[in-house]
This record gives structure tokens, sequence and C-alpha cells, in this order.
């Protein structure tokens, strides 16, 4: 990374004080002009208001074109602190610092950035690469149970998407993961930064094979909306990957053998599988209709073909599916059923 | 331009009825489905509430990504709905219609795109290209003079920076400009759009080149700021440019006959080349510190060397200049001074 007039780093209120001023002693120790400013952590940070007060704030400490913004914290911390060096002074440098494991395996990657509208997550967004990503395992030691079951809903995603062996990987060693043993830690958190940088590389703007990487996104991005973000970003992806997966059994693309193993192994890292009782299913279609990857109001979804595979036709890697089927899969998942056993061997090869 | 799955045009209150309502018309005939929305007129609506007004008009509509937004209008309307078109859902395209001089010779072209911030002119914004940039001059004939005129100060900017055939063209036809004939119009704006094109296609993000498009505009961008936009941008940035052409002659890279020719062709064309009588000099310089273009508080400005040739070391065409001799060429704008008569060959070719 070049050396820039100043840095702002920007965090969370949780970690303001645990990491925040650490970072900016750090900074200052080296001789680096810093400042340090925080916001209310939360996905509902990811708000059009929080947005103009860092802007207000990096003004007020005099920010310009010379400055860079350091993103210090997990995916709401990374998606805001990138959008807000996207569209200030038309553009400045931002660094990634992720703390999370959803940051590390995935948000900090591929400059997706953007807030929030009542009308879907991401819709106010732009595209804009990091000048650097640091990763550093150690931060996932104080991380929640929580959050660390939700990011390893990405993980999983990665390896359905485009990595059979991470797959396989993380079906045999779910303890250690669970007891986030270091070098395990390291070996699937590089696998997914792989996939992400591979299948981002050649497609900056989402025009095509990125699309992959909304496996689960398309349903999981509608509850997590409509449960007022009570529901963690991975536990609505986990329930949309189950969903899609179904989808993509019910048209004959994936075998049901596949979408049981998706499904356990997501069950057996501790994510949610079935469709809380409440959900209102058109509520969920409607959301999705209006989500970025909808083409003139039908629902496109990235689903797979086998473990490690994705759909396309013609290098369109978007499948368009009634909404009938959806409505039907999804009904399917409103009441929790017997857990099946999991299958280790897949069938199905094409 | 591709087709799109629809069409949002969005214009401002004055060209709502005038213009809006028969391109909207055009589409529809055609089988385009598309959709006009507006704002309220003038500088005051590149604002943070403007520009969410125009997200949430388009959401209701059912925007997408397959949405491509028509900006119709000036400046104003070009920088405010390409930055919507720059956020929503991470870019979607936009198309030009400029139906001001300004925006045919200036703003539609580049990519520049953005609101304004109390802090300073375009603090917000980004680099969003647009698919196509479609100008008909027809539209002029309804401009008021005014902003006919402020148009001029970017024509006669593209002389200054680039094109020193345009200048001498601009000193000989002055009359037949004012009295806007069609063939000479054609002339100058073909030469803008190629001057602009020229300087932008090699520097997309304002790295380098580019930087001498701001000619004029640091000041004269201080100088909107502080007026309250009771400027239009041409008339600031007119005396922004004789302002900058005398600190460009006051530091020895540019001759005083050049400053003269540049103050007496605004001038002729009906632009103000003498500050306010009111105007804190000292609040001019500190906008233009915060300015996109000074560098760690110190101001840096694209300066003339000649008619049609910009100062660069090194290949930067920032020169960063001391506070103190912009603050005697500005206190020595303040009084109106007796004119000084054209002078028709320029001494100094080097």
């Amino acid at each position: 990374m070049r050396l820039c007039g100043r840095y702002v780093i920007v965090t969370d209120s949780n970690l303001h004080t645990l990491y925040g001023e650490p970072l900016l002693a750090g900074f200052r120790r080296r001789g680096l002009p810093a400042d340090l400013v925080s916001f209310p952590a939360g996905e509902g940070s990811k708000s059009r208001r929080v947005r103009d007060e860092i802007e207000d704030a990096i003004i007020r400490l005099g920010a310009g074109r010379d400055t860079a913004l350091v993103a210090l914290g997990g995916g709401v911390v990374g998606d805001l602190v990138g959008f807000v060096a996207a569209t200030f002074n038309r553009g400045i440098p931002f660094v990634q610092i992720p703390t999370t494991l959803i940051g590390m395996v995935d948000s900090s990657i591929g400059g997706k950035t953007g807030i929030n509208h009542e009308a879907g997550k991401n819709f106010i967004g732009a595209f804009h690469q990091p000048a650097g990503v640091f990763i550093d395992i150690n931060f996932l030691a104080s991380l929640p149970r929580r959050h660390f079951v939700s990011g390893m809903a990405e993980v999983i995603k990665c390896g359905v998407i485009a990595d059979r062996t991470l797959f396989m990987l993380l079906e045999k060693r779910t303890e250690r993961i669970a007891r986030k043993s270091p070098d395990i830690l390291v070996r699937i958190i590089e696998a997914c930064c792989r996939v992400k940088v591979r299948v981002v590389g050649d497609d900056l703007k989402e025009s095509n094979r990125r699309k992959i990487l909304n496996f689960g996104h398309t349903i999981g991005h509608a509850l997590e909306t409509l449960s007022g973000y009570s529901l963690a970003h991975g536990e609505a992806i986990a329930i949309g990957m189950v969903a899609e997966a179904r989808i993509a059994s019910r048209i004959g693309l994936l075998s049901s053998a596949a979408v049981e193993r998706i499904s356990s192994l997501l069950s057996q890292t501790g994510l949610p599988t079935v469709l809380p009782a409440a959900t209102d299913i058109q509520a969920v279609l409607a959301v999705a209709r209006r989500d970025k990857k909808a083409r003139s109001g039908r629902i496109a979804y990235a689903l797979p073909t086998r473990i490690g595979a994705m759909a396309h036709q013609g290098g369109d890697y978007g499948t368009v599916v009634d909404d009938r089927i959806a409505v039907e899969v999804l009904a399917g998942m409103k009441m929790p059923r017997e857990p099946s056993p999991p299958i280790p061997i897949e069938p199905r090869t094409s």
C-alpha cells in the first residue's frame, strides 16, 4: 500500500477501545497522521444516516483526496466504510482489516460496498476495490460464537460454488473448526480468499460469473431484510442456501443427495436450515424480486449443479425460476422435519 | 446504447413539461417502458436530501439493475442523476441529454458525478461514465442568456487549456456566438467535446492530466460555494480563471499579455472578471484548501503557460502556490479596474 497523506480509522462501538485505539496508537507511533472514528455496531448502521455522519466526521477531521480510510471491523464496517470511500471526493483509497470470519472470507474481498434501504439490502452502493486487505486470525479468538458460526455459512458457500475439496474438509473437520484450531482456520480462510479472488478477478462488476457468489443470497437477503436483521447474515443465507439448493433440485439441476449434504453440513456447523414459522412467503419473494439480481421482475438464482460447480446457460450464471416453484419449496421448509442422515458419497457427478 | 429493461427519465421542475413529457411520450411510442421523475430546479438540489428522494422515487417505480436513467437537463441534473446511477444497485447505466451549453461542452462528458456538501462542491460523488451523450443544439434556443453566457466560460476554458485555435475563433466570433448562430455553435461545441474526450480519455480517474480541466475551478468553486450559489457556475469560474491566470503570471508561468487576453475575452462574452466587493479572501482560500485538489492542506492549481498549454512538473499538472501570492492576487481583483484593451498577439511562446 502506498503511503497516504493521512489516515482515518473507522470502526464500530464494540471495537473502538478493544482494537481501534491500539491501532490508532500504532499509526501514530510510526509517525503516520491518523484519527479514529466510530459508529454504533450493528447492521442497522448500514444506513443513509450513519453514512452521512461518517462523511461529516471525516470532513470535520479535514479529510481530502489525500486521505485513506481504514475499515476495522466486520462486514458492516467494511461495506459502510468502503462505500464512504467510494463516494468521498469521487473515490479515495481504503484498506480492509476484517475482524470477523465473514469479513475475512467474504466481504473484505471483491470491492462490494453499500448501505441498506428499506426496499432491500445493499440497494445503494458501489464497486470500490480496497487498496489492501489485512487478515489476522487472532481477531477470531474474541469473536462471539454466533458470529463465528454465521461466518461459516459463507465458508460452506465457497465450497458449494467452487471448491469441492474445501467442502469435504469442512465435512471432516467440523469439530476442529468449532474449536477455532488455528491451522484449520488458516486453511479454510485461504481457500475462501482464493475462491473469491478467482471468481471476482475476471468479473469486477458482477456482470456474469461473479453471480455464483450469490448462491443462497437471493432468498437469504430477503429473509434477512424481513427479519429486521434479527437473523444474522450467515443464518439468513444458510436458510437461503437450503432453499435455493432445493429449488435447483426441484428443477432437475442438483441431486437430492447433494441437497442433503449441504443441509447437513450447515446444520452440523450450527446454522439454521428451516424457515422461521412466521415467515410470509409472498413477502420473501416480493423482496427477492426487488433484489439486484432480478430481471424485469423475474427472480434469477445462482444455482449449483453439484458440490463445487454452478449452473450456467451460455455463460450466464443466473437461472430464472418460476415463482410457483420457489413458493412450493419455501412452504416445504416451514415445519422442522426429521433430520436426514448425512450421505457421504454424492452419486451424481454430471 | 444497448436496450435496457426499463428507463426512468429524470429532469428538473423547469423542464418537466417542456422537454420531459415529450421525451417520455417518445419512449412510450417506441414501446420502451419508461417513467418520468423530476425535482426542483437549481444547484440547491445537488443535496443529500434530493438524492435520497430520487432514489426513493425510482425504487417506488420498481427500478432495478435492468434500469437505465436518462438525465435530461443541465449540469445539475447530469451530476445528480449520474451520481444516483453510480450508486444505485452498485451502478446502473445512464444517458446524458444535456439541455444547457455547460452540459454540452463540459459536464455531460467525463463521468464526473456528485452532490454538494456544505464543506464544498461535489464533495460526495463518484466517477461513472454515461452510456451515451446526446447533444441537440435546438435546446439552446430557449436557454436564458445568463445560462448561455455562463456556459461560454467553460468554452473559453477549453481554449485556454488545450485549443489555441478555438480561443482565437472565440475572440473573432464573439458577436455571432452571442446570436447563437447554429454553425458556430456546432463548431465550438464539437471543439470542446474533442478537448474533453482527449483529456479525459487517458485519465478517467483524474490522477493527472485531467487536472488541467480544473483551470479556474479551484478559486471558482470556492467563490461559488461562498456565494451560496447566487453566482452561476460559469460566472464563478470566469472570476476564478482571471485569478488563476494572474497567479500563473505572478509566479512567472504566464505572460501578462495572455492574462489580459483571457480577461478581455471573458469580459466581451459578458462574464464577470472582478471579485465581488464583499468577498472574504481568507474564506475563499479556506474553502479552496478543503477542495479535492488540495494536498495535505496546500492548494494546488492547474495553471496555463500560454493560451492552449498548461504547466506541469514531471507530468504533474497541479502547481502548489503559496497562499500569500493568492491573497495578493485576489486583493488586487476586488476593485473594478480600467479595462485594458485586448492584445491580439501573444508575445511569449515558451
